[in-house]
Parts: C-alpha cells; structure tokens; sequence
C-alpha cells in the first residue's frame, strides 16, 4: 500500500489529522491496535478551546460539538471557601471555552471517518514504523495474520504516551523533560445534576477538588489525593463526605450526591520530549506530552499539535514548502511548552504539597496576587481559553 | 533611661523608623553595635520604591535623594542579546524607580538623626531585648564599662539578620522559611560611566548579568557565578572580560572598563521568619527577610516593613488604637511575601541553573511569556515599582 500520510493512533489527534488532510485532497491511513469501542470508552477530559472548537469546524465536524456543547464565559476559583469568578469572556475580548467530551469529540470523528473514503485499519498488531530519518519511510503492521507495508511520505505518531512511535526512535535523540507530583486526582463521575454550572477549581486545607461536569446531567468531580492512596479505600459516600468537607458552603449545600459511575485514581505529571519529531516522522500530543489535567489542556495541546502538523503538511504539499516539515518541533514546541506551563503553574497554586515549605507560602502568594486584580486574572484567563496558535510562515 | 520605642539597629530601617516617629512626636532611642562610619561603609542596594521616596518625603529627608537621585522611567531586560524595555512609567500609569545609593540614604537619616533631639547610642555592647513578650520590655547594653537599661513601650528589631532581636525570641516560636540558590552574584564597583543609563538585566548561556550604578561617573556590574566560586579567582580583566561575553554586542561594544574599587561575592538566598513579632518586639527588615537582589527588593521590603509600623504606632498613640501592635506581622507579611516571591521569580526566570531540567524549560518558557506582550509586561513592571503600601484599619 502507499499512502501520503500514515497515522498511527485514532484518538481524537490522529483522527482530527486525517479528516483535516483529507478535506485538503491528502491521503492518509489510519491504523490503530484497539477497536473503535475502547476507544470510546476512554472517560477523558471535555473543556476545548476556542482554537479547537474553531479547528473541528474547519475539519466540517463541529455540528454536533456547537449544538450540544456548553459555551462557559466563567471559570470560577474557591480558595478557602472564598469566589474568584474569573469572566472569560471579559478578560479575553469575548473568548471563552466549550464544555463536551473527548468521548463525544472521538465519535464524531469517528463518524466523519466511515463517511470519508479514507482507510482505517483497527485492530492493527505489531505497527511499526520504518525508516523514519529517510526520504521513504514506511510502516509495517498485522492483521488477521496478515502482514501489511504502508510506504508514505510522513509518519504521524498519534500513539499516546506509551505507544510506538516515540519509543522507536533511537536511543539518544529525544530529551526527556519530566516532574512527578506528589499526589494524584481520584475522579468520580455521576449520574447527578452538576453542583453548579461554572466549573469550580476548589483550594482548600486539605487539598484540591474540581467540580466538573460532561452535560446537564452527568457530573465529574475531582478529589487531590496522596500518591500513594487506592480507589478501593474510597467508597462512594467517603467521596461525597470530603468533596463536601473541601467545597466552599454554599456548595456543599447545594450537591447532589449519587452512585457513582466509574471512580479512579490518576497520577499527576509533566513530560515533554525534544525534539517531537525524528526525521519524517511527528509525535503529537500525549507521543510527545503529558500534562497534569489541572486547566484542562493536555487535549487542547494535541489539537494544537495537530494543527501545526495539518498547516505544515498542507503548505508542504499545496505550495512545495519542503522545509517546513523539518520545522514542526520548533515551532509546536513553543506552544506546547506554554501549556506546559500553564498546567504545572495552575497545579503549583492550587493544590496541598503535604509540606510547609518556602515553596508553599511563594505559591499561595502568587494565587492571592493573580486573583487581586482583573489584569491580572487576564493573565489567567487568556491561557484557560488557549493561547492564539502560531502562523506557519 | 525611659522611652516609647526602643530602636535596635541603625541602618537605613531603624533610622528611617525614628525619624518618622520623632516627627510625630513619639520618642525613640537607637541602639547600634557599630559605629556610624562603618554603617557608611556598607555598599548596598540602590533601586528605590516609589513608596519609599514618598516615606523619605513624609519623613522630611527626601530633599537631596529628590535632587540627586535618577528617576528611571524604564528597566531593559536583554535576553540572549535581544533587549526587551519595560516602560514602568506607561505600564503602571505614571510610577517610577528612584536609583540613589543605600549609603546616600544613610547619610541623609544620620544628618536627620543629628539634628534632632533624640537620642543614639552607637558603639553599644551586649545589647538585649527583654521582657518582649510582657506590657513592659526593657533593653541593655553596656557602653564604656557601663551598664545601661531602657524601659520602652515597644522594640522595633532593625539589627539585620544576623542582629540580637531574632536571636532572643524562644525556640519554637518561629517558622523559618528558607531556600539557597545554586549561585552567587560577582559584584564589582568602579568609577567608570555606566554602560546605560537604564539598569539592564541580561540572561544569557552564560548566565545572568546586571548593568546597575550609582551615579553618573559609578558604574555597579554583577555576574552569576557558582556558589563555591571565589573573588580571588576574578582579576579585574577576567570579570571585564566575562561581563562582555554576557552584554548583547551593543552594550559589550559600548562597555568602558576601569580598575575596581570593591568586588566580593555574595550567596543568594530567600528567607522569612514567621510571625515577624514576639509580644512588643518587632522584627523588620533583614532581621525578619532576605531577598536575593534580583529585582532589588530588600532595601525596599525594609522600607515597607518601616512603613507598617510605623502607621502602627501612631494610630497607637494618637487614636488610642491598642488592637493593631499585635497585627503588625499579620499586616507586614502580606506585602513582604509578594517582595520575596517578586525577587524569587526574577531570580528563577533570568539565572542559570547548571541544569537542563523540566523546571529550566519553565522559568525559560515563563520569561518568553511575560515579555512577549504589554500586559504580561506589566505584572513585571506593578512589582518593580513596588505594589502599593497597605492602608492600616
């Protein structure tokens, strides 16, 4: 088979990609080693930027995303029982963010892809991508028995953190970048009425909770727990007990408790690798990056990343700008690294660090100072929304 | 002997403090170990608050720091041979910096000090604080062979962080915060034009510099060095000659060199004591924090902490506002973490840390942030200037 794009990974990057390159008239495949119903049964995150939401309407698959969708003007901080309302739409000049699953984001995509004459392989053993750092590179992968050889012109690692792509690039040539944080978040997602319509970043003595919510309906909260801690030690009542005793009042009096839907516990990271790319191959998103979900932007990060991709290839194809390609690295990582940023600082600020270290007071100080004054909370807000992504010149 | 404020310390806090309460009309006593020349000696800060100008002004002894001190409207940040200036007079609407030496402030209180009716013992020995934490402290020192005690309604610890005031407050009654940077700066002072008549803070691979001066005709250097470097290691040609590879090509070019009057290397760290009282005793200044100089934060935190109790004292004595002594740590501290957090942030974001780890990709990322826009820039500028005094209620 040849193809011009071969991607590796349809989640929500790699899926975007494709449909992107495939309205340029570009072809692609894409192969994955799951089924599309794991897929789908990911619970991830669901606040999408701006730049995203504007990036699945470019695609032609934001129809569903902008009619069921929650458009949030606000993010609100409690820290201590006290309201920070951060206006979005106010500190940015009319920007804000829109409340819908990863899960619901993959179908759609999904879709767009069975309608498209573009080819997905599921199910896909042992991929492997070839020859990176030359002129041909290919991938190679089984099925059903079958051995397949995909020679294209780019390879697009859309794997994920623990996928292939990365790994197979030699050993030397990729810095790794990494801090773990010394707690995790234990979710629980509910069949309840969310507690309040703004999601709410809660600081308080014993830790960081996040009030979150996929619709009008189904609720995802957030609970700062040690490391160390097992979702087994945690029955639904013990959640609802602390998340109550974390909230500001108001709050506690108002939440609506129920059975919970799924209940997990995920360690909090930041790992970046440099360069994100090895010849003609690219690492988008969690390949290349992981974020602590404090913020929300690890997806938003690979939505950006395959934006940059899906200019660089479209200007590489379209009008022969053959040194782009070798550009994507330099230029996603200045993004990426923003992200980065933005996750770790809202972390930093917003969690117990179970010390009381100089470090502690720096970082209540720098949350008390950013929310003091509106120009300051712009600074918050302008990255919430999302950064304005970079022209490809 | 009979006072109201028992002063210890006379450097620029303690004489500062003194001269604002003696124009009030309440009486005060300074002790020092040391005598006034050797104060004089001390080569120190010179980037002055708007604040503390306006303190000087209150306390009559702003006249010659008016007349001869450099308003800066700007501070230039060069990173990696690209100037970045910050128009502290456009984004804080109308503030400034003062640069005018520590010495010179010294001066001007001791002249005031002079003329005024109130005492000053220098050359005191053995000086303690006692009975702070009782309605009626009392301090002695001995001073020619003579033993002398004070009976005061309170002690203000101007003595530095080396001083007697922290040194008596009992065992577990303190939290220290600490941190120590990797490094030292190199300084050297000569009389040679400074290179710029704006400071500039340069980053670059070599690490941090900063163009400072005294006057028209003195010009102040630094250079980041490791910790466990040693000044007998700088000639003056080697310092001259590492301070050119750091400029951008503009500054090295223009950079008029000279023989050194003072060079010595001093570690950089931040600390803070909590509370910054016991009972009547209070603590300012270095007595209670150090700064690392970046961002030239401790004279002015000193200033601060002057002001605080100051305001303190005379609502104390003159409304009959007896609540508000013991609020004067909860009232100082506000003000001075945001100082400690301001100078740890310039400190992070413009050194060399002898690593290449995820933290350097942020402070690097972080700084790219704050300069790329006149909004961001303005959080530099707000903290530079000096965030606003705290009124007293």
């Amino acid at each position: 088979m040849r193809t011009q794009v071969a991607i590796i990974g349809s989640g929500p990057s790699g899926l975007l990609l494709g449909q992107l390159l495939n309205q340029q008239g570009i072809n692609n495949i894409i192969l994955d080693r799951v089924s599309p119903d794991y897929i789908l049964g990911r619970i991830r995150a669901g606040v999408i930027e701006q730049g995203f939401v504007d990036l699945m309407t470019e695609a032609g698959v934001a129809e569903r995303m902008l009619r069921e969708g929650e458009i949030h003007h606000e993010v609100d901080i409690a820290v201590h029982g006290e309201y920070h309302s951060i206006n979005l739409l106010q500190l940015t000049g009319g920007k804000s963010v829109t409340v819908y699953g990863q899960t619901e984001i993959t179908q759609d995509l999904m879709d767009a892809r069975n309608a498209s004459a573009q080819i997905s392989y599921y199910g896909a053993e042992n991929v492997a991508p070839h020859d990176m750092n030359s002129d041909n590179p290919y991938v190679t992968f089984e099925k059903d028995g079958e051995t397949f050889r995909i020679d294209c012109d780019y390879i697009a690692g859309c794997d994920g953190s623990h996928g292939i792509c990365r790994q197979s690039i030699p050993a030397g040539v990729l810095t790794e970048y990494e801090r773990v944080y010394p707690f995790g978040w234990l979710g629980l997602l509910s069949d309840t009425p969310p507690v309040n319509f703004e999601l709410i970043y809660v600081k308080s003595d014993e830790g960081f909770a996040l009030c979150s919510k996929r619709s009008a309906s189904r609720s995802r909260y957030y609970l700062q727990v040690p490391l160390d801690e097992k979702v087994e030690n945690w029955s639904d009542d013990r959640f609802w007990t602390e998340l109550k005793n974390r909230l500001p009042d108001d709050a506690a009096d108002r939440l609506v408790t129920g059975p919970s839907i799924e209940k997990s516990i995920a360690p909090l990271r930041s790992f970046v690798v440099e360069p994100m790319q090895y010849g003609r191959m690219f690492l988008l998103g969690d390949a290349a990056h992981i974020v602590p979900p404090t913020g929300a932007k690890g997806l938003n990060l690979a939505a950006s990343d395959v934006n940059t991709l899906y200019r660089i290839l479209v200007k590489t194809y379209k009008e022969g700008r053959q040194d782009l390609a070798a550009r994507y690295s330099e230029i996603a990582l200045r993004r990426v690294w923003n992200g980065v940023r933005f996750s770790w600082w809202m972390t930093n600020m917003l969690h117990h660090f179970y010390s009381d270290s100089i470090e502690d007071k720096i970082r209540d100080s720098e949350l008390n100072f950013f929310l003091a004054s509106e120009h300051r909370r712009r600074i918050l807000a302008e990255q919430y929304v999302g950064l304005p992504y970079e022209d490809i010149e």
